[in-house]
């Protein structure tokens, strides 16, 4: 066994892939952002699709779901871990951050930074999973910055199944939209953060319910954003030409459906990609 | 140890609760079906809502997340599994079946048999899960009896959280309604099974847009029907005046969110409960 230098080392670890998941799909979202702006980096994604969705259940299940995931992508040899899911980033982050060397971000805390920076008028809306809105994390965030912030939250969960219907366009799911949204937008927010990771692909149907005057925060962007600053803090970021190695490769995990998977991810992502591979990870 | 007799043997089987389960609170329609039609018969219910839905997960999830259950079930000395679970009697009972020694039913086939036996034109309609349509079991059981019948099947994804919502009287959800059966109704169907657990809640609006040449079938009272019928043939019934003990005992357990568990409990069901017990289904 040869001693590894100091440099090699970080070589290595430079060139480990980005650890990515979510309770299913919806995190792919958060993928497409990072391999917009590091295209450099690697990618291991795992989807818990066997137990998709996490919004509905409780911070214990959510905890001790994510934990396994964790224990997979530290297998995986990633050199950090992104929790692409508002309800784990919610509900398990700060848990899990105590117990992990590795550096972990969630999209909660760059959603709720960008909120912070863009409101002038300092009302807030959240639209969420009811786990993500039940935990108050955005509101916990965004009043802590300030405490004249004011944040009007309110749970969506038919998003989701509308999302994955494919009526991302459709006027049911406009009305829905209109239903859930009515009582925060009579609050005269200027900012409202998408806080689930499917909600991005309705952007363009929420725009048309809320109205120029109400700006739209994509936690997703903001996360990617956050990330390559982390990286950069860390000395962590890919440098392919002193790595030298081929790079931005893209790993996909689920634990169920393998099939369906990649049809959405080859809907919403830029590069093409031809499977993914089934983890039981029950056993993680 | 003293040994028992076989009259002995056989009481403390009757004695015993009927074991039904659901991927999470459907089941809960066929527990109310059982209670009104089988009043003396005891119930010890398993609703997984950790791992809820199921209804667009792959076979393979579906088997191994019932196995674990059937093994709970059977720990909890059970005489009879109901399957209150379409998805689940669709994909996973058949071999299930053959691995068990205890009688088990699903609500496939007594939901089958009542419309073979309604259907007058031999056109039926189902409307389901993704899953369960996807097995192709309805239409198999239909026209394997007679080959003239003729069935058309429509996936309903949205249905279940707009239930979970309780949107079940609401004009998006009717609009929802129309939407996914304008094909089926324009196939000049006279029945129409309603092949979810969560389906029969929505029975009035259903019936508004089938309009009244239109039968439907609810899968969870005919199988209420089965299961007494087959007890019966068992010799299973239970008998309150040879036994004499308390009968009619409910117990519920779950695999997450015990508190919303109970609140949609005591919603649907005629007898107030106060609890159910939270189970690490994972480690059966």
């Amino acid at each position: 066994m040869t001693l590894k230098s100091d440099f090699e080392v970080n070589n290595s670890m430079r060139n480990a892939p980005i650890g990515v998941f979510d309770s299913g799909l919806g995190g792919l979202t958060v993928v497409r952002e990072i391999m917009r702006n590091l295209p450099d980096e690697s990618i291991t994604y795992f989807g818990d699709t066997a137990r998709v969705p996490y919004g509905n259940k409780s911070r214990e299940t959510i905890l001790r779901y994510s934990r396994q995931i964790v224990h997979f992508l530290e297998e995986k040899k990633v050199k950090a871990i992104v929790v692409a899911c508002n309800t784990a980033s919610a509900l398990a982050l700060d848990t899990i951050e105590k117990e992990l060397s590795l550096p972990i971000l969630g999209v909660v805390r760059p959603g709720a930074d960008m909120a912070i920076a863009n409101t002038v008028n300092k009302r807030v809306g959240v639209i969420a999973t009811e786990g993500t809105i039940r935990s108050g994390l955005y509101r916990k965030l965004i009043c802590g910055a300030d405490p004249e912030m004011q944040v009007f939250e309110k749970a969506c969960p038919l998003f989701v199944p509308l999302v994955e219907e494919g009526w991302t366009k459709d006027p049911i799911t406009e009305e829905v939209a209109r239903r859930y949204l009515g009582d925060i937008l009579e609050k005269n927010i200027d900012t409202l953060i998408m806080g689930c990771t499917h909600y991005p692909l309705l952007r363009s149907l929420l725009k048309k319910v809320v109205g120029d005057s109400v700006q739209l925060v994509n936690p997703a962007y903001e996360t990617a954003q956050a990330l390559k600053k982390m990286l950069d803090e860390k000395g962590l970021r890919h440098d392919p030409v002193s790595v030298g190695e081929e790079c931005g490769r893209y790993r996909y995990y689920a634990s169920d459906s393998v099939e369906h998977f990649m049809d959405f991810a080859n809907r919403i992502l830029p590069y093409y990609s031809v499977g993914a591979e089934l983890v039981a990870i029950e056993n993680y």
